[in-house]
């Protein structure tokens, strides 16, 4: 028998005590011995009869959770709290499951620095239901990967969808999300990119080998995007994603999280609602794409009890241990030559299209094409799409246009990927 | 240091061979210890030079082979002469990584029947780079999955893919495929479906966890699509894929391979070129996809060195060796209502249609749409789409309305799946 505490009884935990009583014999199969939950610490015991778990094996203290001394612990708990219980799980030889990203994020290298670090398991963490941990864990190891591209976040995603098929505004489609349940009520950790951002950390540390420092790397939400952005990426061949990107550049790496158009041919352009992609170029894989459902309770469960499985068979995950504990910093370059869509008003003047080109080209932004819509009330709508440039350059050219007075109000611009 | 025997110089041979050569200090970061090449068995001798390898550790015997005592053996040599070096390996304790599908499909339960049978690795055996076999035994083990799809043949996805594009015969993107070396000289195997079929019996075991004879599955090829079934399925949302599908139906399965028409959105729809993709359904995570390279050099040997550190580590297959060793064979249904699309000629007369659509009516099949072409030559083209129905069931009303002489010549017809 395998004895397995849970810390946790929330949807996640919820799900994975479902999962465990429902495939109990399969996994009893596989392992040669059962599963049992043996201790559950939470402060929900209301959910323990809806679950059918018996009273004798809950608590709500982390000390007799301990003292219960299960063979795997399970934390879906989230917050800080139980940090202590996973260090002191990992010192008596056990093994531990996490979902919690937060925690990672803050104490990988103490987790992974331990010296049976290897047997921490996170495959909840990081796109829900997509077995992307194990991937570079046990399929992938040949490769040195040079890209990483991810659609990481299903709010954004599932409202970059929405807006593209329905011509929606961006307020009226996270309203209907939140109704949905697919957004928070309060959605900015969502929307301004910084989830995502967290997951590329977390892949790219494992896809470059080093340690991606999220402070470095520069977040840009959906928010500003307004019905004619999708108009024109679709008139124009392109699928507008909320794509966080990774490439290898010298002995760092380039990195962000950005609104992007992505040629529609692409399949990442394909990955529609609420789900996940995570894309990586390999060396001698070459491209390979996982498509998945990156939250909600059963997929994150999958992940969660999986990776039960998976420590039950002592599946060490050496090269997180590597990465997290040993890994250097990397430096990260959060700007390179892309193209740009810009979207910008002026004021409906002879000559003003003229200077505007004549400010991108004393920045050396050379043009690709300019799009002007039928002036209103004494302003013009301009799209511009420039040849490759920097973000720097193009705020430059776009600080000066503005104190000549040549931009009204903001300015919206989005990067091409050319994939 | 870990020793490494190689079986095979071939194109797979080779890059395995190269991979750890330009890789070799991050296995050996990632190991504790060097994967080194001690013993290289093939009859392409004149290989050695140009792959830098040492004649001292060259053999072209079997029995010298053994005699090195390799730790691990690599097998990418193909044929069923490896056989009871791989045999003996196993029963010595050594590891083995196979890319060899032929040899699986006839002694997969010999080699994991075997009581070190875990320790065969075989990812490169399907789906060429993508990870897939490594997912089914770590990172999806919380599943029960219920529904298999699979683009599992490179050339097929090619040539269709270049159909949907250019709207060219299949004879003319044949011929072009064989030039750039996407098909073979022979495309039979393709073509006409088996090697996807035999992918789906290795990816139906895993899924269904019974043995999937290859022989009680229909595989249907592409080789009498035209150009005008393209056309319609475009008008009509559709994208043609040669779709290979498993799933449970009771105590079996349903399974089959069979060009198809699926909805233009599906993910499985942007697959182009000569990639492969696996969809996945499970209980528990909903729907995933695997995207990437299916055949060539660099992505097998991806698999093959990706499969050797996994063999470095002990990550043993376990549900492989449970699959394939324990499994009952699956009853395979290989019918089951669909919809279909039905391209056939007729006489040019009057009240041909209605007699058409009596027969099918007979046979209990009601229409969807009827769309006729103009007549030519004394004969119209007319295209049905059935409501869902059995292959069984049209057969006999293609039969009888055959032997009417309602029907000119052959009838081409393919099922729709909408997923």
């Amino acid at each position: 028998m395998i004895k397995v505490g849970i810390l946790g009884l929330g949807t996640v935990g919820g799900g994975v005590v479902k999962i465990l009583q429902e495939r109990s014999a399969d996994f009893e199969a596989l392992l040669g011995e059962p599963l049992v939950i043996t201790c559950v610490m939470s402060r929900r015991s209301h959910r323990l009869e809806e679950l059918g778990l018996s009273k004798e094996i809950y608590t709500d203290s982390f000390e007799t959770f301990q003292k219960s001394n299960p063979d795997i612990v399970v934390e879906v708990m989230g917050g800080d709290a139980p940090a202590e219980t996973i260090l002191k799980a990992l010192e008596s030889g056990k093994k531990v499951v996490t979902a919690n990203k937060a925690l990672l994020a803050n104490r990988a290298r103490d987790f992974m620095g331990h010296s049976k670090g290897e047997f921490l398991f996170y495959e909840a963490s990081c796109c829900g239901g997509i077995p992307i941990i194990s991937a570079y864990e046990d399929g992938l190891t040949a490769n040195r990967i040079d890209r990483l591209l991810g659609i990481f976040n299903g709010t954004c995603n599932y409202i970059l969808s929405e807006m593209t098929q329905k011509g929606s505004d961006f307020a009226e489609v996270l309203a209907e999300a939140q109704r949905l349940g697919y957004a928070e009520a309060d959605p900015t950790f969502d929307v301004e990119g910084i989830d995502a951002t967290h997951k590329l950390c977390l892949l790219g540390s494992l896809s470059f080998q080093g340690s991606v420092p999220f402070d470095a790397i520069p977040s840009q939400g959906i928010t500003r995007l307004s019905p004619d952005d999708f108009k024109w990426a679709s008139q124009n061949g392109y699928t507008i994603k909320l794509i966080s990107i990774g490439e290898r550049e010298g002995e760092g790496i380039f990195a962000g999280t950005f609104p992007c158009m992505i040629p529609s041919g692409h399949p990442m352009a394909h990955v529609g609602g609420a789900f996940n992609a995570v894309y990586i170029e390999g060396d001698q894989v070459g491209e390979l794409m996982f498509y998945g459902a990156g939250a909600g309770e059963r997929p994150t469960a999958s992940a969660v009890v999986s990776d039960l499985v998976a420590a039950a068979q002592s599946r060490a995950r050496v090269l997180s241990k590597k990465v997290f504990s040993e890994g250097k910093s990397l430096s990260v370059h959060s700007d390179r030559d892309l193209q740009f869509f810009i979207r910008l008003k002026t004021p409906d003047e002879v000559g003003v299209l003229s200077r505007l080109c004549d400010g991108f080209g004393q920045q050396g932004i050379s043009l690709r094409s300019v799009d002007q819509a039928p002036p209103f009330d004494g302003q013009a709508e301009i799209v511009f799409i420039t040849h490759p440039t920097t973000g720097g350059n193009l705020e430059k050219a776009l600080d000066s246009l503005q104190s000549d007075g040549l931009i009204l109000g903001d300015v919206f611009s989005m990067r091409i990927l050319d994939l």
